[in-house]
Parts: C-alpha cells; sequence; structure tokens
C-alpha cells in the first residue's frame, strides 16, 4: 500500500507511461539521457515556490485546545459564509466554547462539538438566526476549473483557495470534503447559530453541499476528532453525561500570544504549481502505479496548506 | 447535523419537492389526502422485502478478533480476485494471523493489518506470485448502472453487490470506497500475497482502482479500525516495535462454531428496493434538505448490508 509521501524508488516500469513521442525526440541526439523521475503530488508540493502560497490571516483561524491536550485548528470561510463566521468569531472571542465538548462522532461522517445549552449567555453581537449562506452567485468569482466529470454538479474547481461546485442556476456552493466544517443545524429554515460546528471524518458527503453552512475546514489535528471512539448512541451521539473529549478553549489564533499563534499557507490555485498539482493528482505515474486513472474528484484533490515557514 | 438515520419530522416544506402532476391529478378528487412523508434511504432499506437480500456465503467472511476484544467482518470478493481471495483464505485456514496486528494507521486513507515477517512459514497451497486481479472484462458480466457522471470511468453501478466502474477499454474494476479491504504491495509488477491487508478509513482514494487487488469490504466493525489512533511515522506507520491493535485471531466464519458464526446480507442491486434506494441517495427530500443534489457518487451509495435476521 503505497501513498503520496511514499518515496517510491524509480523503476523502468513506468517508462511506458511517458509520450511515446518524448523516447522518438530523444533518443537519435546522443546516447538517451535518463527519463526524469516522475513526481508525486507531494513532490511538486515540496518544491513549490514561495510565490505560490499565500499566508491565511490570524483572524481566519479558529484554535481548538482540549484538556487533555492536543489542538486542532480551523480555517475559517469568511467569503462565504459572511455572518456565519461572524458570530463564529464572536463567539470565541467571548469564551463561549470554553468547557464545552465534542459528543457526536459518527463513523464515516462526522465529529461534532460545542455548546447546545440554550441557556448559555450569548455573547453579544451575534446573529441568531443567520441567513441560509449555502450559495452565492457565481458572478465576479473567478474559478479554476479542475476539469472533470461531476456526479453533483455542472462543474467543479477552485477559488480562493476553496474547493467549490458550480450548479445549472449558475449558483456556487463550497464543498464538503473530507475535512471540512460546517455549522450544526435543526430543520430547514433553521441555519444553525454556529454554536455547534461539525467536521466531516469520511468519505465527502456531498449531499449537504447547498443544504447547511459550510464555515471552513480543519487544516491541522484533524485526527484529534477523526481517532476519537465513536459514540455508541444514534447518530454517534455520547450517552447523556459522557463525552468524546472535553474542550479547554476555542480562540481565534489572532487573540493568542505571538510565540503560541499557528500560521498557515494555503497553495493558490492560479499558480503554475496547482496545476501542475492537480494534473498530477489526476494522473499518477509515479513508480506504484500501473495504470494512472485519468481524472481525480474534486475532494481527492485538496488544496495544499502548510505551516508557514520561518523567515 | 442530520443523517440517514435521522427520524426528522414531517414538515410541509417538503411539498414543493412532489411533481406537480401528482397534487393537480388527486386535488379534485376529494379533500387532498396527507401527502406521504418522504422516504430517507434508511426508511426504504428497513422496509426492504425479504426477497431483496442475499445471504453472503459464510466461505466469504474474514472474521477478524482482536486481543483486547472486538470483532471486525470483511466480506471477501472472490469472483474479482479469485487467485488473492484463495490465498486470503488458506492463510485464515493455516492460522497464518494469529498474533498478527494492525501496525498502520492513515488519517484519511488506511488502517492496514496483517503479517510481514518474510521468515513466517506459508500455510500449503498459497501462490506466492498471484497475477494482477486489477480489472476483469465486462463480457458476462450484468453492470446496473448508477446513472451519473464519475470522474475515473465511463460509467459505474453494481454487480453481483459490488461498487464497480466501467472504463473505456471496456474493462471493469471494483472501486475503492470507504470500507474497501484491498492487498498491500510494493512497486509493481508485485501484486502482494495476501499477507497484508488494508482496509480504507477515509475518502475514496480511487486513484487506487486498477492499481491494486481488492479484495473485499468491511461488513462489520470498520470503526475497529478507523478509530484508532494515528501511526505517528511515516505513511502512518507505527514505530518500530509498537502496533495499534493486537490480532488474536483471522477465521473465515465457516470455520467457527455456530453459535459465534455471524451472517449478513447484502441488498441486491438488481431489486426494486435497491432502486428506489438509489434514487433516494441521489434525492434527499426528507425534511432536513432544502435541495436535493440530483445525482450521487458510486462511493456515497453503498450497498446495504445488514445482520441476517433470526428466522
Amino acid at each position: 500500500m503505497e501513498n503520496d509521501r511514499s518515496a517510491a524508488k524509480w523503476t523502468k516500469g513506468t517508462l511506458a507511461l511517458f509520450p511515446v513521442q518524448t523516447l522518438i525526440l530523444a533518443a537519435p541526439l546522443t546516447a538517451a539521457p535518463e527519463p526524469a523521475k516522475p513526481l508525486t503530488p507531494s513532490d511538486i508540493v515540496a518544491a513549490a515556490p514561495a510565490s505560490a502560497w499565500r499566508t491565511i490571516p490570524a483572524e481566519d483561524l479558529l484554535v481548538i485546545d482540549y484538556d487533555a491536550g492536543g489542538r486542532t485548528v480551523v480555517q475559517l470561510a469568511p467569503t462565504f459564509a459572511p455572518v456565519h463566521v461572524a458570530n463564529i468569531r464572536a463567539l470565541a472571542s467571548g469564551g463561549y466554547w470554553q468547557g464545552s465538548a465534542v459528543y457526536r462522532v459518527q463513523d464515516n461522517y462526522v465529529a461534532q462539538w460545542g455548546t447546545n445549552d440554550d441557556k448559555k449567555p450569548l455573547p453579544p453581537g451575534i446573529v441568531a438566526k443567520p441567513p441560509a449562506e449555502y450559495v452565492r452567485s457565481a458572478r465576479g468569482f473567478a474559478i479554476r476549473p479542475l476539469g472533470f466529470a461531476d456526479p453533483y454538479a455542472v462543474r467543479t474547481g477552485h477559488a480562493g483557495g476553496w474547493p467549490v461546485a458550480q450548479y445549472r442556476d449558475g449558483s456556487v456552493s463550497l464543498i464538503h470534503c473530507y475535512g471540512t466544517v460546517g455549522v450544526g443545524r435543526d430543520l430547514a429554515p433553521d441555519t444553525g447559530m454556529g454554536g455547534e460546528l461539525y467536521a466531516v471524518i469520511g468519505h465527502a458527503p456531498r449531499q449537504l453541499d447547498r443544504n447547511i453552512a459550510i464555515v471552513g475546514r480543519v487544516v491541522e489535528g484533524i485526527e484529534q476528532m477523526s481517532a476519537l471512539p465513536r459514540g455508541t448512541e444514534a447518530l454517534g451521539f455520547y450517552k447523556e453525561g459522557s463525552v468524546a473529549r472535553k474542550i479547554a478553549s476555542v480562540r481565534l489564533a489572532s487573540a493568542l500570544p505571538a510565540a503560541d499563534r499557528p500560521s498557515f499557507q494555503y497553495m493558490a490555485e492560479t499558480s503554475p504549481t496547482f496545476a501542475a498539482y492537480a494534473r498530477a493528482r489526476a494522473n499518477r505515474n509515479d513508480p506504484f502505479y500501473r495504470v494512472a486513472a485519468g481524472g481525480v474528484d474534486i475532494c481527492n484533490a485538496p488544496v495544499p496548506v502548510r505551516r508557514t515557514p520561518a523567515q
């Protein structure tokens, strides 16, 4: 079993995947040069120039620290769900989630956390009933298409560092992939205030796209949620009185002391490196592979994210 | 945050999703009847008649019991990878995996288990170098198409209770979805003997389709693998000398005493119930949803599996 990060050794077996023309042109000139080792998506990301990366603003990072240690960092998506994200920032700043918990872990679906205590006082400025920020107009919105068929949307691609889908009516939504963070809600037209959040810990539940407010994605520490014991009650909820993991605090990175403030960068989809990365994701030709897929689904071409390198 | 199994209460909001014709026809006759509550995929599965189900033969069930308790059951796929599956049956019958372990858990990818000790004697009858059972001819092979676009294949659907993809060259493969079990291998042309197996515990890694021998799927107890702490070494491997979980035994269900022998059934894709289930998966219209997707990807329409009901 291999993986993107496997440093597979070069073998002659992969030669057949190169275009035949390359070999014909190269042969008559001199002794045939050693063909370049095919790059994995991870190789391409590792070699990306600084210009391919964008630093995520500290006020877009939600830092979840657990009682027992460990940290999960979520990048917020204010462009797509501004009212929900404003609520979440205010809840974090107001200390709303101190002493809250991860209380639902459903296998191949979601881990959910926060506070569902109706009596807990809200910090000032919370919009109790946010609008349904599920889709937005595609107008003025540059999408880099991924270029492959999708069962859910007319097309998929990336915009502003996020995976997006465009639909027949022209609207655009963020996409539920592994690690996507959304706002728990009750039956429509409720959209959720933001006090209960979930992260996807299984196969992309795309049926939720356009039906729920996506507010971000986990950029570090998803395993603090995905590796938790599954809840034993219906829908993966923990039994009354027990929780999967206690949360010590949820804060914006901008509110943390500089020494403890994490910083991350995402790869801009407008960069040539991203284009090469997406191509490699769809056409794996490193030595492990016999057949390149020739396509990739949007959740299998995740936007590369890294810790901001030290200056 | 909802789920298939949510018993959402009926609301008027879903009315708009019924075909208008139904309402027009019904209205003039008498007082309009209460519209039927939209069924979730789980509702449909729960109401399936006995004729929709096929019992999985006991020699197709691999039962993994852990030292610390807990059990994972894998359904084998002999039609697709007969030589690999014959190896696996012989390894199980020979007690090859007693005292083995889950030694790799990589987030959003795979959990891997078995024995990679080259010196461990093999039971008789093992084919040391199985053929590349990655694809097969579509001829004589009835596929029920799912009917939606796919980024990896010309079409996807179900055959004999398994998710399958058909490619431009006419070949057919099983598909890597959540819970799919495959045979770990080194670089091609190695196909793996079957002594090391993995289960998918994240978003479908479809790039592996046609590149690795798929031999089955987890039908119960995936959380015994998916909820394990992630390995801290490269590719999610555990540190030398430590393992994620010790395995007490791996046996075929047919070798277990009757009282301890699990039995499962899958839903035949040829049944009307399966067609209704797949339609509902692609067109969720229970009260939680504002917009039905109008499509579904093959790994988001998993074949329903259940414990065989008591007679």
